[in-house]
Parts: structure tokens; C-alpha cells; sequence
């Protein structure tokens, strides 16, 4: 009800502020006997962690799991996984001197209009920080597709004016922009330092894949499992638009281009093009799931911007503080873990209705 | 869990099959005292219903709403409104000649995948029809909304190749394909009927618009009220992709570009521009909510298509019974209505935690 | 959230009030492939239904089941299955004249306080009618728990004073008071026409069994297989009070009598007695399912009673119209409904978690 | 779904097993603004801890509370607060021991036959440890309910075969078994040591009142608010009944004996007498609600008790480790704190849907 847990059977509760004494989250639902470690967790939280890179923010977060419960021997209960992640680094100094502005491109306003009463620090709980939950709890997930032959990678596409020309998905953890095009990702770091020396940000395009997914996922109606994707994508802060397959593409093709034609791979259903993104009538075909998002340029900038305070007074502010000049090379993990909650989530539910 | 029911608070859940007796709603959640007739959800049906135009299926649904529960005197009591809707014109004989292949584009493989066993007439629950009672559902939300100073609306912006150029909102409900600018209208219909004409179907982009939503809608983190929009709009069978103001644009703009700017609107906070669309942090901000979505080509479609059959052998097919050309036209009140009932729920859930 | 659904896969929301035109349910979640037939949910209204003997309603409901949705060539089809009822032999005549005084012991103050506004006919909502959606969702419960070895069936053991002495199960649907003893069932007949003679009505006490249900059903913590049930019987209108097992009398217990010892009944774990009730840490043990309700007598009396009006002035009242003088017989089917929609809930939220 | 998060709005979900690192709760939807801090959850969590007298366990538990997040210069912010408690003193090594045997009266069975693999180290989840992060919940809910004038306490009306005679309010806390009857407490005391003293234990019956709620709390047909009172005390390790009002001895009860008359109390409609126990129709009265609940004897006992292990082989086992003879004096603060949190989730549900 208040927005705060994802998911009806593998179901997330995630929980702190950025400048709070720690962020987790609480997996309700797993299965039990799934071997899971912290190590598990760990890798994936280094993926979303910041300093990594010159095109990322200076924030140093170390970011250790700790798994405090639901898992006994190496291996899960069936009982809530509570991990926690302390925060560490926590300088909220900067945001003392803006409390009472609203950022623009920020939630500050809108937290103002709903609570009347926020943690100023760093956003609080609309902190980019609230994604280290998300991204334990999909590595939680992740385990779980991985242990029915699923798999969830994303990569960006898209920096302000780059596009990606080629695929090699072996390209994609090697570069600062993950991007599966070599070429292509020094470009996207050239753009992101040339706007940040500027004191500016940039925006782009990261798509999502999920391959071994089985036929038949999906609940009709309104949990369409392309319903629930768009959900979980477009809950990301900075996303501003999510497509499926040809997406907004679709919107200028024929029925009988658009149509993915049914062929019998050895006696079994299959599809010959991937238009419908692996995704018909809101259910799994068992081809290849292919989602993509928009993320908007950073919102904090360090150049000038008007505004107003808790007043009402037209005000300037400069934001400060340790941000990174464009998201899309770590909202990536986080995508990747909101679609692999999703996905372990329509898995069980799927079973639970045979 | 089974995917049929949608909202937290105002909470929908849509029954019946396409060739089956009826449809219906039961809507959950909304508060005594709303005034409500059956001339109000009869309104609706009848912009959702066929027959109306020459763009649209010859299908003639009459469509007639009945209130079996939830009103007393002209007024909601508190209890559940329960709408039914028969089902007239039912013809499922074309039905039975393709009930072994699979439909291109269609979800008569993934349910098949899904449930086994799967009423194929007329698409069963995966029919457009079922959103007779998402528009039922819809019309008493729209009533909520009315009552608090919300409107939704919306209207195609592309059809094909065809893009609106100007905003008439008078003209919406005055031309076959509801486009707000009378001369694209006018090449847009021609467009339909001239890809109609070689059994052939073509997409668009409708636009939905929500005024007068306060600020402070929408919950943090997974439930944001653009998250919940997109679920709601990715719902429908033929949409591929969302997005909310600047959407996929903004990821080729700069954080100085993006940013709405906060002004002093006679001391109240305002929004200069609203490439945020009305939505920030996930939250509302007080300005106009706008939302488009990508319409993919009806499927069915009379062109010869190759296919398979239940028992994986390769097909043709062509797609006969009674189907609309493109879907836009009728899909703009089934997205205002799932847009309005997202939206009431918000407003009920932000009432509750105050 | 507005409680007019229940269970969280097996999910039955039902509608409509007493003198409305209909009532109904919507079952959503049961699994594909099942076997379903109005008789089967006719059988059961049968059971429910008024005007059966001397000790029930003159009130005379043919209710007539209609299966809208879900079911195809005898079979369900894993979407929701929409279940109609019509109202019949509606008479509001007697509660124009009370419609602004609070029938003691009844809804009608409470739903006052809570909506401000309410449809006084028959109690509206909270009539004992709306137990008629229960009851139809409930056949299709049963049916889904037969098809796994599992049955559902209870029984009056305590009317007024009266106690039944001894178990003959092919007892209970042979007399009016559907208690399993013969001699006991006479009395208790005797007991309920004396008061009602008088203008009163009495209480008692029912007892519901479940048969065949495998170890390892309900949830840990809150979600306590036990905890659901007593959710499910608490909230029919007249009880009062439940009990698993041994129950209250587990309070004057020592831990040596009241433990259930663990026995090997062929290798396989069994308990020697069933002072658990069938349910041990919230998680069925493979025993009987044993629950006890304890039924408040009929609030509607024709004896003089103090009350208030809507403006709080003091009145008298007596509560005209047709009422059950006890309402233990009525209520079984109902109570067995609720069980088994909570057993066939647990039974598929197990296999979803494995 | 997995049983471990209760309520709608006011949402509570535990984590942790008994001999794990830490448990915790995480509250969500708990308005903003309430003031709050680690001393309020402490003075709770210090009423349920063991070691305070003879008649409970010699396990010490610090039980220390940590408030993670939700909480900013002493007052909630609207989002999660996430409560952690340390395990401390954890001894496994009774639990190495047995942990092949399935402890009679214990959940060690059916987690078994449930999961397949258990952590069995003091119960783990199914443990009375859990309910720390309840009564850590249940200290925000009571702080939410003081607010608006509520408040909930409990107390034990009966040890083994000795009931309370006279109620003094100020004496529940000032003796072991929370009796408000002083004699009677002496006597309930000699009760538990002289049983304990034979290795065995004793059961009870216990009270929990709720003042100062407002009529109209509680939702019609399924989520009545006796029914979500039944369910969040019959969902305690060792409750086997619940009563509410007159309860069980409604059933012996005739209607004009067991209808609480209305009478003007000022102009105001209220209940002469309260056999209701608050609740009419499952909605709040206004009147005092009052809960009995029965609690069997502790089922680890040292006596030898019968049973079978792992294999299906008949065993003799004697529980040693650290418990309680009797629970009702230590379960009481959790029984307050479930019907406390219920309390609060109905009148933000109330809330809601004005």
C-alpha cells in the first residue's frame, strides 16, 4: 500500500535513507534450498557501487551485505532474507545549506507536497542509495533464475547523441558506460566528461534482455508480465519511458510486419522475428525478453538553476555534492535486478497456478 | 495473484470471456456517497463500443451496463459496484476452423503454454472485449475524479506515418480516429482504410492527459504514480511501450535542459516547463500528467500469415471475423479509463496516509 | 483493503446486497482444468438456502446459481469464474418503518458510523444474504480440495443447552439442525421452536472438520494456517468465537497432556492424538482439521427492545420480517465454505512456494 | 503471500530466527509526523524480554532496539522504519543434540514437511523469538493509537485451573503473571513453580482490552475487524481460542439476553451492556473491545515425551534448554502489540476511504 514492497509471491521490502545509519532490504518468499551466499550479493552491489570510474560520482560507498537471516548452512529457508548494507561516507553538510530549496528535476517538491515533513539528506529515501536494497534482492533472484536456466543482463545503448553500432555482450563489463560496443563506449565517456566539465549532465538509453525464459509467464489481465516490467523499469527515478520489442517502433509498422510469424523449431512452437519482445497477450513466448528504458540526465547540476524554497520565494541554487554526470552505466545492475525480481516473481506465480 | 483485479485501495477486478454470457467489473474501494447511474458507465461503453465508424469492426456490440450492486438512491454506499455487461452478436463460428492454429500476434500461443486448456473463442479472456469492464470500472472512477476537480482525457497522435501538427481539443470526439487536429484526422482515416483495403492492419501513439491532479499522488520507491501509470497503460493487449512527458526525448537532453524549473505561481511552487509530465520522484507535482503510448497493428489481419498448429506443425492462416483496422481509436477510452482508475486509487492511498 | 475479498491466490471477492437485484461472487485463482458445473454450486446453495424446514426463514430464496465466466466445456479455465444469483421474493417493506432506528445487535449503527450513508433494505451488506457468494465460491473450493483427497463438512453440537452426545456423521444432513446425533437433534429442534414461540431466539455451538489435508499447509508467522481460518469463520456475522483442537480447553491443560505424541504409523510420522487440531506452529500436521464457532443467537427478535433513531432519540423496537430462530443450521454450509476456501488458498500458496 | 507481513495499510513484516545473528521488523505506511524513538520500542521490547522473573526463562535477552530508518530529528518521515534487535546469549547446543526429533506440541514437524530443510536451532522461525520484531511494531502502533486517544493492554484471567477474581488495573504490571487480581496472582505464580518444579507446564487464558476506539473501524464481509483481531491473536505460537465480547458463552445465550440495548448517552447512540466486546458486524461500536484468548501449556517440557525422528523411528525425547512453564505472562505484550497493530491498520483503512 505505501509503495515500499515489490512483487506477490518473491516479494521486496526495501528500507532506508540515504544519509540513515544503513539501507536493506527483506526478500519475503524465496524458496527454499537455494544455495545463496553473501559473496552472491556482494558481486552485484559491486556493480551498482560508485567510484569505480572516472564517469561516476566520488562517493566511496564500500557497501558490505550482510545477510542476517534466511539462509542457514548456505542455503535459504524459505523464511524472509533480511540484508543489510551500512552507509558509509555520509557527508550531508552540502544539503544543510539547500534544506529549504526544491532541486529542480528532484523529488524535494513533490516528497514537501506529500509529507509535509522529509529527511533532507541527500534525498532521503528518494535517494538514488534506496537501490542498493533493490539490488541485493535481485541478486537474490538472479540465483534463482539462474538455477532454472534464466539470465538478466542490460547494457546501455544510448548516451545523449551516441548510439551503439555493434553487439559483443564480452565488451559490456569493460568499459565505464557498459556498452557492448567498443568503439562506441569511448565515444559515450567523451560526451559524459564533456557536459560534466560543464557542469552539466546527459541522458540515454539502456535495454534490458532476459534470456531462458520459459513459455507461459505472465498473468492476464492487468499483471501482463510486460505490465509488470514496465512497473518495476519505470520505478526507477530517473526512467521517463519503457518499451517492449519493436516499442515505440510498432506504432509505425504494418500488422503484417509487425507480426511475428510462428515457425516449428523441431516440432515446438517458435517465433521467427522478436518483434513482441518475447512477450504475446502479456504472457512469456519463450523467445528472448527485450526491454528498453529512457533515463533522463541527471537532475543535480552543478551549473545555475531557478527555483523556489519552502516559501514560495523565487530562489538560485547550485547543486553540490557527489553526482554522477549520467546514470545510465549504474541504473544497469539496478534494471537488471528490478526485471529479475519480476521475472523469479511471475516464475512462482506461474507454478503456483498449475 | 492471479492478475485479474488492479488498485490498492479503489481496486478493479474484470470478469467474463469474449463469447462467453457477459462481462462485468466489480469495483472495490470506492468511498459512500459518489453519486453514480448507469447513464454514467452507459457513456462511456458507448465511446469504447464498435460499430461507430467506418475504421472500426462491424461487431455490433450494444453494450448495455447494469448497476447490480454498490448504489442506493442515485448514491455509492461504500460496498462493492458490481457492473454486468451481455455479450450480443456472438458469432464464435469463425472461431472453430482456426481453433488448433495459433493467431500471429495474438495470445493464443501463450495461453496455450500457460493454461493448457483455453476457451479459444474470440480470444476468450485475452479479448479486447474484456475491457468493457475496465471502461465500466473507469467511468466510476472518472466520477471520483470529477468530484476532486480531475479530468482525463485522451486522443491518437500518430497514426502510421501520420502525426498530429496542431491541438483542437473540441475536435477529439468529432472525427473517427479521436485526433484533436481535424486534418491529420482526415489522412489518418484514409490511411486505415487504405491498409484495411489489402487486409493489412497499421499502429499509432495515443496521448493521455490527466488535469487537475493535486500535488503529492503516488507512493515512493516501487508504487510511483508514473510506475503505476505504466503498468496500467503496458496492460492493455496492444501497447509496446510508454512513456511520460519528455519520455524517450529526454535521454537525448541535457540536465540543464530537462530540469523543469520551479517558479512562483502567486507563492505557490509551479513548474516552468513539464518534461517531467506531471510526475517527479514519482510523485505528482501539481502540473498536468501526460502519457503516450505506443499502439501496435491489430494483429488480426486477413493477409495470408504462416504459423503452426497445436501440435507444432507448420500453417497458414488467414485471420477472418470482424476486427478493427487499427486500435487506437478504441483504445483511448480503455487508457483513460485505466489512467483514471490509477490515479483515483493514488488519490485514496495518498487520503490514507495522511 | 476494503475487505469484500479474501485468500491471496484462491481469491473470492463477493457483491451485492440483501434487497439489491443481485448477489455474486468472482473466484479468481483457481487452477485450469477443473471439473465445474452449476450443479456443483447449486448442490451447495441447496444446503444454504431458506424455507428448508420449521426452524429456519419463511423467507423463500430459490437462488438460482448462473455461471457467467471461467468455465468451458465443463471445465475451468484458470481465469475468473463470475457466479450470479438473483434476488428473489424481495420484500422491504418491513424495514422502510425501521430504516432510522438501530436494531440492537445488528450492523445497522456501525455501517451508520462508518458510511454515513447505507442501504437499510434487509441489513443491505450486511445481510446473511451475502454468505450466498460465499457459498458458491465455496463449491468451487471443494471441488478443487476433492480433486486432492480433501473434504470439508460440519455439523451443530451445542444448541441453547442442549449438547450432542454421540457422532453419526450420516446423521447431520438428515434432521433440521444438522447435528450428527439423532437424539441430541431432536431436543435441539425443541429447544429453538420454544424460544421462538416466545419471540427469542437462541445460540450454539458448530463444529467444522477437514479431512485428507496433507502436512505442510499455511504459512509461518502471520499467515498461520490456523490464523486464517480463524479469520475466515470470526468474520461470519454471529460468531463470536473459534477454537482449533482441544481449544479453550487447552488452558487448563498440563504441556504433558495437551502435547500430541509423535508416532511412527508405517515408517511415517503421525500424531497420536489431536489436542492440535490437525495444526501445529500454524502448519497443518496431516491430522483432522478440528474447528469450533461459537454462534451468537439470532439478533432479530420480535420481543420489545430499548434502542435509538438516527438523531439518538431512545425508542423501542421489534424487529418484524422472517428470521431464523437459531442460526447454526444455516450457517454450516457457510462456515464449511469458508474452511474450504482457506484450505484450497493454503494448498495452492504451498505448492507456489516449493 | 509468504505469511511474514501483516496489515493493509499500517504494514508490518518480521524477519529473523531464534538463533540467527539479529530479528528485526520493518513498519510500513505509518503516517508521517509521528513522534517516535528507540526508548518507546524499548520499554515494550523490555516487558516481553525473559529473565524478569522466576516463572520465565533463564535465557537473557539484552534485547537492545536499533531504529535503521523512518525516523528523522524524532519523528517518523512516512517511510519504512526498519527496527533491528541483536540475538544475543544464543546457545545451540541443546538444539545439536535433538535435532533429529520432532519436539511434541512444536512446529519442528510440520516445518519439516513444509520446507524439507529447516534451520532447527531454537525453533528458528517458528520460535517465540520472532515475535520480538512484533512488539517492536506494536510499540510504533501504540504510539500511533495514543495519538488519536486509543490504548491497548492485556493481562492473564486464568493459570491452569486458577481464574482472576477482582480487577485492579494498577497490579497487571506489578506481579509475575500479569493478574490484576493480587490473590489470585500469588496463586497463578505457585501454580506455574509447582508444575515447573515437575518438569511439566501449565496453560492459561488471557485478556486483551482496547479503549477509547472510535466507531465505525472495521471492514464489511471479510476483513471485519473481529475477524483481523481473531487472525492477529490466533496467529501466536500457543493461542488455540479467541473469543470476543461475550464469546463462547454467547452460544448458551438467548437474543434478548445476549443484544446490547442502545441508549442516548448524551444524545449520542451507545451500548448499555457489551456482549458485542466493541464489535458489531465486524465494525467498531465505540464501546471498550475486549479479546479473551486461550494459550496452551509451553510444549518443551523436560518430562520424557514420545516421538518419532527424521527417519519415522519412534524416539524418547526430553526438551532441556531455557523455557518458560507458563506463557500467558510473557505473550501478553505480543498479544497487545498484534491487536494494537490491527487497531491502527483499520483506522488508517477508515481513513482511507472517507
Amino acid at each position: 500500500m505505501s509503495g515500499n514492497a515489490f512483487g506477490s509471491i518473491f516479494r521486496v521490502t526495501t528500507w532506508g535513507e540515504s544519509h540513515g545509519p544503513a539501507v536493506g532490504a527483506v526478500i519475503d518468499g524465496c524458496p527454499a534450498g537455494l544455495a545463496l551466499s553473501e559473496k552472491d550479493v556482494q558481486r552485484e552491489l559491486d556493480r551498482r557501487r560508485t567510484g569505480q570510474s572516472k564517469v561516476s560520482t566520488a562517493r566511496k560507498e564500500k557497501d558490505r551485505a550482510v545477510i542476517l537471516s534466511g539462509v542457514f548452512k548456505g542455503k535459504t529457508t524459505g523464511v524472509p532474507i533480511s540484508i543489510l548494507v551500512e552507509n558509509q561516507d555520509v557527508d550531508s553538510s552540502a544539503y544543510e545549506k539547500i534544506k529549504d530549496l526544491f532541486r529542480p528535476g528532484h523529488a524535494d517538491f513533490t516528497y514537501h507536497a506529500k509529507y509535509g515533513f522529509r529527511d533532507y539528506r541527500g534525498g532521503g529515501r528518494s535517494s538514488g542509495r534506496e537501490t542498493v536494497g533493490r539490488v541485493a534482492a535481485g541478486a537474490v533472484a538472479k540465483k534463482l533464475l539462474a538455477l532454472h536456466g534464466m539470465e538478466v543482463f542490460g547494457y546501455s545503448i544510448q548516451i545523449h547523441d551516441v548510439r551503439m553500432e555493434k553487439f559483443d555482450r564480452r565488451e559490456i563489463e569493460r568499459n565505464d558506460v557498459r556498452c557492448p560496443d567498443k568503439r562506441a563506449a569511448k565515444l559515450m565517456a567523451q560526451r559524459i566528461m564533456e557536459f560534466k566539465a560543464k557542469g552539466d549532465s546527459v541522458g540515454g538509453v539502456i535495454e534490458i534482455r532476459a534470456t531462458g525464459v520459459p513459455a507461459g509467464l505472465g498473468e492476464p489481465v492487468f499483471d501482463k508480465l510486460d505490465a509488470d516490467l514496465a512497473k518495476a523499469i519505470m520505478g526507477l527515478g530517473s526512467v521517463k519511458g519503457v518499451e517492449i520489442g519493436a516499442g515505440f517502433g510498432a506504432a509505425g509498422m504494418l500488422g503484417s510486419e509487425n507480426n511475428d510469424p510462428f515457425i516449428s523449431s523441431g516440432g515446438v512452437p517458435a517465433l521467427e522475428s522478436n518483434n513482441s519482445g518475447g512477450i504475446l497477450g502479456g504472457i512469456s513466448t519463450g523467445a528472448e525478453i527485450v526491454i528498453r528504458a529512457a533515463v533522463k540526465p541527471t537532475p543535480s547540476i552543478s551549473l545555475a538553476q531557478r527555483t523556489v524554497d519552502v516559501q514560495g520565494r523565487e530562489r538560485e541554487i547550485r547543486v553540490g555534492g557527489r553526482h554522477d554526470p549520467c546514470i545510465c552505466p549504474r541504473i544497469i545492475p539496478v534494471a537488471e535486478s528490478m526485471a529479475a525480481i519480476t521475472i523469479a516473481d511471475h516464475f512462482l506465480r506461474h507454478r503456483a497456478g498449475r
